[in-house]
């Protein structure tokens, strides 16, 4: 694709064509930044630039005034010769592609994002990843992430532990932000690494202006390469910066609908933050070091548990309903400490009768769950309900479905929901990460 | 009650007694404050002070020193004659008690917290409450507010009618924290009010240490009897000041679950901040004022309405039971900007068919809906799937339950949920507003 009519003659004007280094003046403000292709049936009234900061902008060429600064290479890289000659001064990085926006582009005639990349389309629009790491890339999905399931992550966990089996440096797994957390939870429980494992996506797709995929990917690369080995989540933090954050797989969330800085980390602190492929700041040093951990792949997982939102109005059927139904597992968000309305308690100790392991988290998100406090809370504790502590609701979801799949004893599932795995409960206060 | 053992011989070397003003000096840090008594059974080695800045912390007795600084005026109040002279000058505010941590008391036996404050008893400690205005106190439920249900707004929307209708300045309700966002948000559908009706609460009760009880009534006192004439909550704004935030009740969600400042406006920021009763700041002028509405009271709730939180794994049967119960309203938490997985849009448009009204949300808490981005959403959108815009999920649970009590016809309920009717949905961006 090229650009035309409008936006080809201003184009003209400066004699300049896409890979070229312009200045571009409009209403006192200048941008400064590499001419970029556009996609699509795009309007003719807009050019996009990609800013030394690494964000493309869109800017609307009426009254601009366009200069050349630079020519560029072009084309930058060989589009038919993507496996480029390995370099052994080099990490080998592998990114297992999964869908999501990270791997999608705009529909311009809908206006709608599609999973449609390849991974090596993936590569292809993000070739600066090349000059961090010899990069090898592997389509496993192409789905967006609302359609996740827990036996997608079972199917992950085996690619990723086999890859790591076979050498790699580091994994990077690009993936769709709607369900990151559950994965990256996931994949935290399942998981023993030698090598970090990080999760990534896009708030908006690579073609678009001012999309967070490459800086998402370079800074995921350079996490992947770090001696940090743990499954993370590396996404963008700020609005308006190149930063981005290292989460813990088991304390991150996404936080917001539509903003680029939407995943945060919950009742903890981000691990560190990179730039440019780059560590920029540490903020703990209790994380697992790089072959510290032996690779080891627990991925058994119990599809038959439930989450339960309570709210003012739920009433007794609908724990009934799941017992019925033979789920082995129930994960309450309950309202504040950890409660439940108190005519619910019946229907709670049948469901510990009949064995199934409830699990109570808070939709506050914030917070751990003391059923200590209030006379609500002990009536749960001696119906049989466990604590998820500072878990998120997301989290103990996974948890919950992963130790059923390591027990079929509901003691030895208590246990393992009330040990800490992978950093996933801190007993200790950590009300300070509060909104942070 | 008063102090036993240890704490008595303590008192006794400053020959101090409750009510008095005193220091306490300890580790070279010194407390300055009124000698409160302390409750049930507590342990003999602290005493309880009441700080200037309105709090009460405990303080343990050993190698500690105290000196009388000025004898109180003891009793500060006379308890049997609480309803005290009418002063003409004052405003009436009516306090209506649900009951809650703002109205309980610790079982110091269990350590477990119990509502059994009477509203009188509210008024008793918290005597500064009579120097703001003349106070009236009505106990109208005494529940932890895990137990509210909506039978109960619509009891409590036409209790405060009645009051207001008999000429009331302004109205607090002291409510449980757990769900006092979901009834705020009812009261702000249910009641157009031309005085301000102002829920509070507390996360710490009253005879504990640092309990933020005292805090929250003062300033919601003074928030009933401003000129900002909406349903609102009155929390505790940061930890360690004396500081509340009126919310507009909704935008507001518990986000901890126990930080004193746990209640935050969402995709808002508070209309006031209030200190020692008095308005301290004011971030908008667009609050509706006192006597701009006329009372107005619509409390008709249906009651088979279901919050639904997705998750990686849910199954369409959910949907299917909800249908066959039937439900007529269904608040889905989707993912990120709106999304169920693909398989359920089946039973989405099975619902649909049987007219079965249903709102999308997301579980990012903070963002707007917007089912226009990707293919998902706009099947959603196709499957009947109203959006629920920025509102968040409790929000828009309690405005699907008040729509569908409005109308039996789909259309206009799907134009009363897309409709701004108390604040709730703002369609232009309020990006800017997150986490804070």
């Amino acid at each position: 694709m090229t650009y035309k009519k409008l936006a080809q003659d201003f184009l003209d004007t400066a004699n300049v064509s896409i890979g070229d280094t312009v200045i571009i003046e409009k209403e006192n403000v200048s941008y400064q930044g590499i001419l970029l292709d556009r996609s699509g049936d795009s309007d003719d009234e807009y050019i996009v630039l990609k800013l030394d900061n690494g964000y493309n902008i869109g800017i609307n060429i009426v009254n601009a005034k366009i200069s050349l600064i630079e020519g560029g290479d072009k084309p930058q890289i060989n589009y038919d010769n993507i496996n480029i000659t390995k370099d052994d001064e080099k990490e080998d990085i592998l990114i297992i592609s999964t869908g999501g926006t990270v791997s999608s582009i705009i529909d311009y005639k809908t206006g709608a994002v599609h999973p449609v990349f390849t991974a090596e389309d993936l590569l292809k629009s993000n070739p600066e990843l090349l000059d961090l790491a010899n990069i090898n890339v592997k389509a496993l999905y192409n789905i967006l992430s609302e359609n996740m399931k827990p036996e997608y992550w079972v199917e992950t966990g085996k690619s990723i532990a086999k890859e790591i089996e076979s050498g790699v440096d580091g994994v990077v797994v690009a993936h769709g932000t709607d369900t990151m957390h559950y994965t990256s939870a996931a994949l935290s429980f399942m998981l023993s690494s030698p090598v970090p494992v990080v999760l990534t996506g896009a708030q908006r797709s690579s073609d678009r202006p001012s999309s967070d995929a490459n800086i998402n990917l370079i800074n995921s690369v350079g996490a992947a390469k770090s001696d940090i080995s743990e499954i993370t989540v590396c996404m963008h933090s700020t609005l308006d910066d190149g930063y981005c954050d290292l989460h813990k797989g088991t304390k991150v969330r996404k936080m917001h609908t539509s903003r680029r800085d939407t995943f945060r980390s919950i009742d903890n602190e981000p691990i560190a933050k990179f730039k440019k492929g780059q560590i920029s700041s540490i903020n703990t040093n209790s994380y697992i070091r790089r072959n510290e951990k032996e690779l080891d792949l627990n991925n058994k997982i119990e599809s038959k548990v439930a989450l339960i939102k309570t709210f003012p109005g739920i009433t007794n059927e609908l724990i009934e309903y799941h017992i019925d139904k033979g789920f082995k597992g129930l994960l309450i968000e309950g309202t504040g400490l950890g409660h439940l309305p108190d005519y619910m308690i019946n229907s709670i100790e049948r469901a510990n009768e009949e064995e199934i392991a409830i699990v109570m988290t808070s939709q506050c998100i914030y917070g751990s769950i003391n059923m200590n406090v209030y006379s609500t809370g002990r009536k749960l504790q001696n119906a049989g309900v466990i604590s998820g502590y500072d878990m998120t609701p997301e989290t103990a979801y996974v948890k919950l479905a992963w130790a059923l799949g390591q027990s079929e004893n509901l003691k030895e599932v208590k246990t393992i929901i009330e040990t800490n795995i992978a950093g996933e409960i801190n007993k200790k206060s950590s009300i300070k990460h509060f909104l942070n």
